[in-house]
């Protein structure tokens, strides 16, 4: 049919849509989510329909900005407009809802198309959601990893690149990296690490690194940063790795989906168009960790590393406690500090054992250290200094002061102790809770909001004494996270009355 | 977060939708397809988010009419806005990925959610996909059933209504209601029924009926017709009776999908809103239906039974043969005149025969003529002229010409005959390519357009003698389905070869 166009001087987004009357819809038997040719003297592109009683009248299309800049179509000019056929890939994902496997022309054409913004959210939604119900085969996530770092921007590094990846799931993980990148990174081990920022947690590692220096880099200078100290520590986000992943995120989050497949994927990715050649991963287990079970991280970790083979990636696993946070410090600010004290060695002993065991692993790895000499070389390079040297030099790099000391960061100046009710040791504490908790208060997005426990699983606690501290910038976000403390208990002291019944 | 509005003169669509700046999002940690409270002055509501780098500037909230319309914030003003969680029926719809069972409660939340617009698309499309993946129990399709009957509007009958259903998929079909219901109305039967508009197939029964009279009336309107003749045939389509069907095809036509549970409550729900006592099912099977084998259409009907008793719809059904066309007219103004012959007993044996058979077993079922009298009564009714004349009065009482002729209704007049290229048995018409041919020559947008069938399946045809006529309005329509009919075989001779390799 052909339609006169109305402009509309808006972006709509990358996935191109127009806007035409019931009316018309109706009489060509279009229905709001088809597709449509829209044909132009610049370029014919394929757009989403949807529906209108108003503003486009009968006869005429209204187009977003950037379907008027690539068609040329100008105001009350006609457009040709012709019902189209969803593309192959709506094909391919139809396929594996029925339970088929794909091969790798069709999962290559559906990450294509997710990244050029040809599917609707829905398709989208249909192929996360038959992943999760139906599954999908080790050839098929291969595939799936692959066509997610080959749409995207690739990093290219002279040297053999190492990583440290862990899956995350428990609150104040997020300050190891900044431990163990440097010690590594001082020990000849070449890291330039992306990391993310946290969505639901306390922090994510770019947060906690962002409180001490730039985190958001090209390709280009994260390059340059590693050629010169051997490390980077900088935000993933904006590098244009793996673009799919993001677009797929989008979907999966509301829905809180999370195939297996899909983690994988998203996670391997990156790695494959960061250039990385050895990858350690963490994998927490403990109750709110987003691995539960050691068994279930046996599961993963033997998946992680089929597919790491596949993808000419050395990769190994390790297990590691995470039935209740790291550390004592939770949130940007907090963790930074304890980041420093560790690598002063002046941090508590779990952070310090975590970041020394991954780095160990990790020299291993690599054939800096022999068998069961790793440990003790990280060990080394921590208490001699040369792991802080390395961090200051990094933060120097990327920007940030390469003297700072834990008294120039700036903490939420709004706290509430909260006091043990009853004499007894720590029985546990809440991963879920604290969170909760810490995130009511502000973190990540208030770098200074968090809490710092004071007391972990098997410290005695008596009556009256601080269990932890909530720090917030804000009255009321400290009220928030005051009551929901108080309601809930996420700390717990043997002897305590859990519940009143 | 506080942000000044910049309104647009544009409607989104009931789902509400505000543009924000992806600097702000990044802030907030708040992402594209997350949801939001807006607050204004006059109200507070949820809408989605999309983010955009230009047009709105950090600090400001992009509005559709609909947001600024209800919260009342106007120009520059302050929004106050804030992240808000997924709406509880989003956690049912995880429930049901997870293969877990869904209470009542949760079916109508969700229905509510979708007719409510409260959903996103790739929301309602996971609620689809594991349907479809994972499967629904009788009562969460009768929980689906009932809640889509009642978000919507309800006709109500004084009199015991009648209604008889074709679950599709075969060319031809739309014609049979068009004599089936004067058939039963005239044996006094009430039958105010309601069909749809075909989408892919050449005719849809209000598509046919539309030839000769009006369809698009109000519920009240229905009843005033029905209530003079006991019979109506119109349009359900602007009824907004179950309208969360139509939210749900929405998402469901571009990935092709019809899980079971949701075109039992698809069907059903109809029903229920109008106001339905004694259903008739009919499934054609045969290749190219939409049903094809008969141990599956006689699971469907065991389905459809169950579900309907539970609902209180006294139902039964027929499987009637689908593996060709139903008579010799597809498309519109064709199959009108194929009905108009019928009712005046002038027309194809197969039409007469399936009509009178279905209406048969509705005055059995309702008590009107004897076990194994139906067809007697209905066969009686049609030869005496009765039906045909109460045809003509529901054509009247519906504004078109209650003196229509077959003569008066125009046909596509560019016509191409296919001709027999040898002699032969005819042993296949295959309803997939009779369905395209007929929608590429115009059907049913163009009511003129369609097939005529000379030869179906057990004729003899001669070498040269046509097969099939291509009725069309447009000389370009008329080329696609010929080049069409001409590369495929759609009608196939014994003997022929069907293939050159």
């Amino acid at each position: 049919m052909e339609l006169s166009v109305k402009k509309f001087d808006l972006e709509a987004g990358k996935r191109y849509t127009v806007i035409i009357n019931e009316k018309d819809m109706l009489e060509e038997r279009i229905h709001s989510g088809d597709r449509v040719t829209v044909s132009g003297p610049q370029d014919t592109i394929t757009a989403f329909v949807n529906s209108t009683k108003k503003v486009i009248k009968k006869g005429e299309i209204g187009l977003f900005q950037e379907v008027s800049d690539k068609t040329g179509l100008k105001d009350t000019e006609k457009a040709s407009v012709e019902y189209s056929p969803p593309p192959a890939s709506v094909h391919a994902i139809r396929k594996k809802m029925k339970g088929e496997k794909l091969d790798r022309e069709q999962i290559f054409q559906i990450v294509f198309d997710v990244v050029e913004q040809n599917l609707s959210e829905a398709e989208i939604a249909a192929f996360l959601v038959s992943q999760q119900t139906v599954g999908m085969g080790i050839d098929e996530v291969e595939y799936l990893t692959r066509a997610m770092a080959d749409y995207g921007e690739k990093a290219e590094y002279e040297k053999t690149t190492f990583t440290k990846h862990s899956v995350g799931g428990v609150p104040g993980d997020s300050k190891v990296s900044l431990i163990n990148v440097p010690i590594v990174a001082a020990g000849g081990i070449f890291i330039p690490k992306t990391s993310s920022r946290a969505i639901t947690s306390p922090s994510g590692t770019s947060d906690t690194m962002e409180v001490l220096a730039e985190v958001d880099f090209s390709i280009e200078e994260i390059n340059n940063i590693a050629k010169k100290c051997n490390a980077a520590l900088v935000w993933g986000g904006s590098l244009n790795m793996a673009p799919a992943d993001d677009l797929l995120i989008r979907v999966e989050r509301p829905l809180k989906l999370d195939p297996l497949s899909q983690m994988l994927a998203s996670i391997m990715s990156k790695q494959l168009a960061n250039d990385v050649d050895f990858m350690l991963l963490d994998i927490p287990v403990g109750s709110g960790a987003k691995v539960e079970t050691e068994s279930e991280a046996r599961k993963i970790a033997s998946t992680f590393r089929e597919l790491a083979d596949r993808l000419g990636i050395f990769l190994r696993s390790v297990i590691t406690y995470g039935g209740q946070p790291v550390g004592h410090a939770i949130g940007p600010s907090l963790e930074a500090i304890e980041a420093l004290d560790t690598l002063s060695n002046k941090g508590p002993a779990s952070v310090t054992e975590k970041s020394v065991a991954l780095s160990g692993v990790m020299f291993e790895m690599g054939g800096l250290a022999a068998s069961g000499q790793g440990s003790a070389m990280a060990s080394k390079l921590l208490t001699s200094g040369k792991a802080l040297e390395k961090f200051l030099q990094i933060v120097e790099l990327q920007g940030g002061n390469p003297k700072v000391k834990r008294s120039d960061i700036p903490l939420g100046d709004k706290t509430f102790d909260i006091l043990a009710k009853n004499n007894g040791y720590i029985t546990n504490v809440s991963n879920d809770m604290i969170c909760k908790i810490a995130h009511l208060a502000g973190a990540p997005k208030d770098k200074g909001a968090g809490i710092y426990l004071h007391r972990k699983v098997g410290y005695y606690a008596k009556q009256g004494e601080p269990l932890f501290t909530i720090y917030s910038e804000s009255e009321k976000k400290l009220d928030d996270a005051l009551n929901h403390a108080l309601k809930n208990q996420p700390i717990s002291i043997e002897g305590m009355i859990i519940e009143e019944l």
